[in-house]
């Protein structure tokens, strides 16, 4: 499903820097160009499905409803 | 309620550019220093209740949960 | 952003069937061809950057750990 | 603790189709009658508590601020 | 649609404290016979659906994949 | 990072009664002064990195768009 815009928001193009595969989910830590590491948690199928491996460029989304705000 | 620290993976640290505010929930977007912006979802209430305010030293917090992974 | 993959598993294509717009965010409903209605909530900045509108072909997408299971 | 009516907008009642069961979380594969395949992951002890078996009838619950929507 | 059982764990019952209307989600003060109060935002449909009213009796519902933890 | 105060309205502080470790995420259970337990489901890493163990004080947090309501 090739797709050419999304509501979402919060996009960080990356590439995969670490993938922890668990038999269901799987931990996938995506590096920005700055060096932000974003950490997603994705079913091991979608990993399979997407041929996700270390050192591909992908994005991460995240939806504004999903995010919190802290005060330091 | 002060917190040490917390299992969310992904936090932005920034300042708040701007806020839309509306009578249930208010639109955050924050800036990080390397020009990031990161938008968020929150109720009014907890605006007001942290007082928040452009160009506010804030964190944004995303669960790692909540973050998909697409291909470009 | 076009995406050529998304590990979301559950993308229902559909047409936008109504738009309930609000001042932060909007709700839409998408009507799929086979009748089932998927309703959305995103904010109201995204409806318009996409430019959102009744009858427009969309897909709504739904990473699987939002879903919950009941039993009838 | 059985449910009369639930806020939750996205209802979709279908047979399980496949259950992928890990550690801590299981996947669960619903198919509607129109053949929609909808994917949930949820904790693995809620799938023993209910009794998930194949061919058991099930309603998948999404909660509308959840659903993303894209334009192919 | 009534629900015999749901995977979802986190399960607060109590009466509807507060609701605060917006045109499109509003805000629901759920409190718990403990004094626990519960805050959940959902569409302002839904609300109407259900007939939510100060008074009522209700359960908030959380799915654990939603619940961070910090360490005070 | 510790944090002074943060905007999720849910706030329950308790005792951690049990930890289910899987390989990437895993099951909490805190349980409050009242008797409540609140379910979190968390990336193992981060059970590790915030050293929890059996019978640590610890807040579960929930953002209110994350809560669902029903009708018993």
């Amino acid at each position: 499903m090739s797709v050419q815009s999304i509501n979402v928001r919060n996009q960080f193009r990356g590439q995969v820097r670490e993938i922890i595969e668990g038999p269901v989910v799987s931990e996938i830590d995506v590096e920005t160009p700055s060096g932000l590491v974003v950490t997603s948690v994705i079913t091991t199928r979608s990993v399979k499905e997407l041929g996700l491996a270390v050192g591909q460029e992908v994005i991460a989304l995240v939806k504004s409803t999903e995010v919190a705000i802290a005060v330091p």
